[in-house]
């Protein structure tokens, strides 16, 4: 039978997991903690299970972690989204994202995103029948060109997907990015999917630009988030989703065939730590850390370390000092030096080689010195 | 924007759970169990978590928790799958249909699926720009009408969708369903996929016709379970996917970016208790028992019982005592008795009267006496 998605391959997580794996390599690939969760949120989802919150939660998500996200999303951005109509727990932001496409993209759209971008957006349009229209960002500052966009914006274009911070490269939305996409898209029917799952990850006191800052954006955003990256559980599948009813009902419609609903225990405690503040807002600092951590360690490298403003992750150039491919130099690296990293190429479509890595600096701080290590060898 | 569901409301589990909530109903609606499931489950979720499985699984699923089930379904079914290429754990059976009809169904495809039927079937394949064909069930004994098969399969069929146990009738696939069902595909390239999420719950000694126990359909099925059925946590989105290497490559393609993974230490405690097959091996019992239950406390009813052969769930008829249709039955339940049910027209795309509600019996005994003595005053 033919394939739906003839150039996919498996996900380049999955393709450097079992290849480190393999080589026993030091892992610096995936955004994934290798450190624990507060012991506290162990024990609320225990104690949830316990207490016999173990079927169906409602479609939309459990009331009382709504009705949390609500307020603290409107304490942080400032946009009131009503908890009933406006807000959905999503089975992990993949899920949101994913169920956004599929809800609002027809055939023959066309949706405008940004590369390198994380791997699910172009295959995601694809599967709809849609066209994924890719702008490159700059490749000094991955930075975007406003005017490339106003030029790729036709009567086609449905849907425009933003993500900051940025995965893979750390760059985060300015107050001129905001203008010109409000310019951009307002009197227009486009809307802007924005990937938000690193919101609390911003460094050196700026702020985070979400859509719900933003009332002439919020109301033709759907933004997508996930508590796996702010709580340190990547395994347990639950993040939100906001969105205007009117949009909502769409994502809805298409959620609810697709998992009914998300994970009921982890929904409860969720609930729970999102009473207290700190468990969010103490992450910028946690990371900024590591961040600062990871780039002295590296600083006596041969790698020329581009700055993060935001995310698990930093980029690192080596063409100036090696000829090969991002494929063959992470290979290389795996193999050789026993550390795992993720070429940036693979964030590409055509998988151009850009002579740049990525770097997860979402580990302990021991994971964090040896990797800088390995990678001082090279 | 034009909905791409325009016909989609929201799913009738939701909206009999919001009446039955405002009315303060009994619950005998959805396919949930209102008790616990055993409490080691839960300790082995907990220990998983203290033990640092938190983080994303493998995007096709824990390996022990492949391999039991590699394990399981070849000592019950005799089809041998392989673990690492064949065998994918889902965040939940709907995420197993979807991604399944997502990855295998093109636009312009037809696919043939049976009505009464479970609600998300035809939406989904809606949403590939293909065509859902439903075959209508006899309404004497749901038995599926095979000659009515041959003559809706034409060069476009691309997949036929079977559940057995069926939701929401409770019938069971027999011999000749399979000796049918083999003769109709074989030599063709449609694909089956088989629902077989009440696989453990088959009543008075009858056996689980899985495509699993047929290697001539097994060899074009995709196979959909879930643990929430089996172990009594519909919360935790947990289940699996078996098919051939050559389908599931499309498959784990899909999935992957529908949601990348399951939750990570719900897979690791299935894993554990997948090692005491008495853990699935009584549910039929378990269930059986709470079916004659049900039956026998209402014996003095009003209601006609048609005869449950599996799953959660059995029929009961009020035609012959109410000229009101399905919707306005179980509504009438609701407000003036305070039991809650569902209409089986709800399962019909064209959600056509059938002077039939389904009960489910997955409740704890007090509640299924107290349902029948509410029903009883009908
Ligand atoms: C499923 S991978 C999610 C994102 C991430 O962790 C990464 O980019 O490494
Ligand atoms: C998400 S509803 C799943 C099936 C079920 O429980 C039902 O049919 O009641």
């Amino acid at each position: 039978p033919q394939s739906k998605l003839p150039d996919v391959g498996t996900t380049i997580f999955t393709v450097i997991g079992q290849l480190s794996a393999e080589h026993n390599a030091l892992n610096l690939s995936q955004g994934a903690p290798n450190f624990s969760c507060q012991p506290a949120l162990i024990d609320s989802v225990a104690k949830a299970m316990r207490d016999g919150h173990n079927q169906y939660a409602p479609m939309s998500g459990v009331a009382a972690l709504r009705h949390a996200l609500s307020a603290k999303v409107e304490a942080l951005y400032g946009c009131h989204y009503d908890a009933d109509s406006e807000v959905t727990v999503i089975a992990s932001a993949s899920e949101g994202l994913y169920s956004a496409i599929s809800a609002l993209v027809h055939p023959g759209d066309e949706v405008i995103y940004f590369e390198p971008s994380f791997d699910s957006y172009a295959p995601i349009v694809r599967l709809q029948g849609a066209k994924p229209v890719a702008i490159g960002l700059s490749m000094e500052d991955f930075s975007i060109d406003w005017d490339q966009v106003a030029s790729a914006i036709n009567s086609r274009t449905r849907m425009i997907i933003i993500n900051s911070p940025h995965n893979p490269t750390g760059a985060i939305f300015t107050d001129f990015d905001i203008e010109r996409l409000t310019a951009l898209t307002t009197d227009t029917d486009i809307v802007i999917l924005s990937d938000e799952v690193y919101e609390h990850v911003v460094f050196d006191g700026e702020r985070h630009e979400s859509m719900a800052c933003h009332p002439q954006l919020a109301g033709r955003s759907v933004i997508v988030s996930s508590f796996g990256k702010t709580y340190h559980v990547t395994g347990w599948r639950v993040g939100y989703c906001l969105a205007p009813a009117e949009l909502m009902d769409e994502i809805r419609k298409v959620h609810q065939f697709m998992v009914f609903s998300a994970d009921t225990p982890m929904q409860v405690a969720f609930a729970e730590a999102l009473a207290d503040p700190q468990s969010y807002l103490g992450l910028a600092d946690f990371y900024q850390k590591k961040r600062d951590l990871l780039a002295e360690a590296l600083s006596e490298s041969r790698f020329e370390l581009l700055p993060s403003r935001g995310s698990f992750f930093m980029l690192a150039r080596f063409s100036h000092f090696s000829p090969l491919t991002d494929d063959e130099f992470v290979l290389s690296l795996i193999r050789d030096h026993q550390i795992a990293t993720i070429p940036l190429s693979a964030f590409y479509s055509n998988n151009k080689p850009t002579g740049l890595i990525r770097l997860s600096f979402a580990k302990d701080n021991d994971t964090l010195y040896e990797g800088a290590r390995r990678l001082c060898r090279v």
